[in-house]
């Protein structure tokens, strides 16, 4: 049968040998829901630079003021539009509608879509498969000028959001098509203490690192945990 | 968007609070390949009574006798039979005809399916999805008087059979429908030095965890490595 070993041809690359991104400004749309203020809040923490989006900027503007560290909020389109990264953290009810109406503020950015689609019912979580194989699929279909990643999908937004929890202990997998931008993703990850960014293929196999939340619901139903992953031997 | 946060309703429960099963007789359908041959070794070695399964039984023995450690070889039907346990590591080609030609042998058997469905081109590994959802799914429709489950997705081969790694860094998936089998699974995981089984769903979300070995590919790709997951928090 199939294993994970494969054959290895080009040097090994270094996980940390990666881009300053410090000087990157970060928008994070959907950034009032629970995963999207979380992350905003441990970006800002590490020194980045965030704007909150929201559909309504009064909204995005009071979540940036609760959590401080110099955070903005704006309506989705500036946020976009003054962003050099752009972190999709909206619910995957409103994913294709929102990303549709700012085509045009998201052109030439770097996008990091982190939605999980995923339905609940009596049994828990289960896996939704878009149309597009992915819900990072969907987004590169309806952004062509944009350079979409896929990232922080696993994050447990308790932790995110808890100041007392100073080290995020996880690996983020990062999908991508050009290693300029997976670095750069996997630069920012690593920006979080705790946290690093760790490549893990193209977007066409984005499906089952979004799907996998389903199972670490499980994990953290079953053991009461808030579970993160760590890549063992890189 | 979706976390991997859930309401927390029973207790928790201990990953080690596993039963015995140092009884248990494990059989490899697919005993000869890389896989089924590196789990053969590392669960006798572990002190399990191991059986080797292949379609010749010939090869089944003589992969037997260069394991040592008490493991035997046999045909296909005569591992199932004579086995509580038994892990399915044949190639996905060959899956769904070789489950079906065992199912009277099969019967009552705690059945752990370990087979990930992918393809290959120039891109490299991409995930396949069977018409049941998953490889262990279509196990389950093709063993209704089988005990179906899924584990040990991720394991490198290579580390497996390599007698100078005394321990597999690495925790196993272990899904399936019924606490009394995953328990069992994730017993057997546990007793591999390095290694530890953590429940992780239903089998309904067995396909985003066989089809992450083409991330695992790529980050083996990428970094030389042989990349495992660990289960943090747990």
């Amino acid at each position: 049968m199939t294993t994970p070993d494969d054959v290895k041809k080009a040097p090994a690359k270094d996980p940390w040998d990666l881009p300053d991104v410090s000087g990157l400004v970060v928008g994070v749309l959907g950034g009032t829901g629970d995963q999207g203020r979380g992350l905003a809040y441990r970006l800002a923490k590490a020194g980045q630079k965030v704007i909150i989006g929201s559909r309504a900027a009064e909204r995005a503007r009071t979540a940036a003021e609760e959590l401080g560290l110099g955070v903005e909020g704006a309506d989705n389109a500036e946020c976009a539009r003054r962003s050099d990264v752009v972190i999709v953290a909206v619910p995957w009810d409103g994913h294709a509608k929102t990303l549709e109406s700012l085509r045009a503020d998201l052109v030439g950015k770097l996008v990091i879509d982190c939605v999980n689609p995923l339905g609940f019912d009596k049994q828990g979580a289960y896996a939704i498969k878009p149309e597009e194989g992915s819900a990072a699929q969907q987004a590169a279909a309806l952004l062509p000028e944009s350079r979409v990643t896929a990232a922080f999908h696993h994050l447990s937004a308790v932790l995110l959001s808890d100041p007392e929890i100073a080290e995020i202990d996880t690996d983020v997998m990062v999908l991508g098509e050009k290693r300029a931008d997976t670095d750069i993703v996997q630069a920012l990850a690593g920006r979080i203490p705790g946290m690093r960014g760790v490549f893990a293929g193209r977007l066409r196999n984005a499906h089952q690192v979004e799907a996998l939340v389903a199972n670490l619901i499980s994990v953290n139903r079953r053991y009461k945990a808030h579970a993160g992953l760590r890549v063992t031997d890189v």
